[in-house]
């Protein structure tokens, strides 16, 4: 990782400050039972692994910079026309194009206090100010924060770290009454139990959904993001795209993402299986004494009265098990915990149970 | 593609009048001997195929943000320390990054009138203000022209689409001469027969060298691009990169690129068939009469009297042969012929020589 300690007497004034994300750590020194970064616990569907397989042999020749098929397959699959879907490298692209097109000095970015940490990268990167608007005190965004506020929107749905959706009832109202900025919803975790927003991009102009394969259809490791809006806000993201990366999809991931189209049964079952392996943990935990948000996404964000969430962070990874600890403020005391299977839930628990013992003899 | 047209009424003002780059065409209706995007004839080499069939199977996990490895294996192979690296989703991903990080108001771009069109696409789409300096009129660069030009200097080399090589020796003197800004080397098209200057990143804090596995080591469709400098430069890109897209590089071509880098000697092997190829192909293209330049890259630049290069691409695509034509003033009665396999070549010299024999029954 990059320190600010060491940039070169060249790099421009306006990055300086400039302070980049921090991915969850990806430890290579041992074998974890890894609830660190909301990966998928399964494999990509066999057609996937197949397809991607295939598609390497032609790679000497470059991708089709309008991933011509993926667009047709992936805006049927959806339920939208090819004019309004783009393609990028990872869901975090298309968010950054997002705050490129959308945001500057006279449209301002707005997000919650608490929501996926990359949005202030990206405002920063684009040197865009933005303001942050608090979460009430059980972690919801309250509905009237949002309406007529007049800046450009980042709402992830579910929220992340705390896995809380709003209804598309709710967003459509924040969408409507802002109709000189767009609201963009990133959706990356939002087949696990919320409502797409897709449908109201018909309706309205001013909306761009994003997602991602990363999570419901276990390709973290291949980087897929996509784009749902208007066929404009799809011309405006693409001119961006072709004017840095036209050749931003590589084959494979291409060739993996038209076979996990095709195997969405395989995404259904896997789906079914983490919606019941969170229902199974979220039960344990509160029976041991954890406060546990709602959560519509493939996570739950806890936290118990007896261990902060840097301890039980730490104690987990003494034993063998990876969780999400964030420092701000007022998520300290909590812990992220990807879902995985119900195996790992268990292993999980377990190890919970231990810590709590070893915190009640203290 | 995008069209300028039909942007959103959200389009910040600073993006309205950007013209993306153009790809060379991809067309998906006929079978054509492939010469127009400088893609290598040869597939990837056969390890990097079945490590990347392997990598697919664990793509449900993010792949490594550092590239550790990666970044480790290729340090050693182009000779540099892993601190001096980084790796990019394309080398145009690490273009823009230099153009981000090292032009501004006030340390304007500099590169030729002829080179990769990109240069100003990413001069355009990061507001800074830049020089075209003409080429010679034989597509040489007046060295003259870049020493103590006090800019940030972006050179192509070997140059495209003329495929003119400078020695390292020149290049130095670039380098050495603007202290105060940074040279950008992108050697996208170095391997086919111009010398390396990542061997001059060890002498000079201001020199960024890019380069590519897309030609060289047949993975333009995997999308590898990587940059050598000074640990600080590097330090600067990969906060740029960590601050718009961590996990830049897929697991499929993160393997597929460890593949290639073991198999040296097949590299080694189809470097030396392209530059046959090239001798063989330039030596009929001047036996006809053609003009054609230097080229050290994996592609010919050529003229003909008697048929403009808009005739000729077009003959060509008729025929089932596509090549690249550039509409710019100073190369329009040029064509750009990607150097592909002999065949290929016999069939290229075969169609040029029906077209040349209509043109002269005109």
């Amino acid at each position: 990782m990059s320190s600010a300690n060491s940039m070169s007497l060249f790099f421009s004034e306006k990055f300086k400050s400039l302070v980049p994300y921090t991915p969850g750590e990806q430890p290579k020194n041992r074998e974890y039972v890894k609830l660190n970064t909301n990966e998928s616990p399964f494999s990509p569907s066999p057609r996937a692994v197949k397809y991607a397989a295939e598609a390497v042999r032609e790679a000497n020749l470059y991708p089709d910079p309008d991933s011509t098929e993926l667009v047709g397959r992936l805006s049927a699959l959806l339920g939208t026309n090819k004019e309004c879907l783009t393609v990028t490298n990872g869901s975090d692209e298309i968010l950054n194009f997002a705050f490129m097109a959308y945001c500057d000095t006279s449209h301002h970015a707005v997000f919650p206090d608490i929501t996926y940490g990359f949005y202030k990268v990206f405002a920063k990167i684009n040197n865009v100010p933005y303001e942050e608007i608090p979460l009430s005190d059980d972690f919801k965004i309250n509905l009237g924060d949002y309406i007529a506020v007049n800046k450009t929107v980042f709402i992830a749905n579910p929220n992340a770290p705390t896995g809380i959706a709003l209804s598309p009832i709710d967003i459509e109202k924040i969408v409507a009454s802002n109709p000189d900025n767009v609201v963009i919803i990133d959706e990356a975790y939002v087949d696990f139990g919320a409502e797409s927003c897709i449908p109201l991009t018909k309706k309205y102009k001013n909306l761009l959904v994003t997602g991602t394969f990363s999570k419901s259809r276990s390709l973290a490791g291949a980087r897929l993001g996509f784009g749902v809006a208007c066929p404009e806000i799809i011309n405006d993201i693409n001119t961006l795209r072709y004017s840095t990366n036209p050749y931003n999809i590589n084959r494979m991931t291409m060739a993996a993402a038209l076979g996990a189209i095709e195997d969405e049964d395989y995404t259904r079952k896997n789906l079914k299986s983490i919606i019941e392996n969170r229902a199974f943990a979220k039960g344990e935990l509160l029976s041991l004494g954890f406060t546990v948000t709602d959560s519509a996404a493939n996570f739950l964000f806890a936290r118990h009265p007896d261990v902060d969430g840097g301890t039980l962070y730490s104690e987990l990874k003494r034993r063998g098990v990876l969780v999400r600890h964030f420092d701000g403020e007022r998520i300290s005391d909590y812990v992220r915990i990807t879902v995985g299977t119900r195996e790992q839930m268990e292993i999980l628990i377990e190890k919970i149970k231990e810590i709590l013992t070893l915190a009640r003899l203290k």
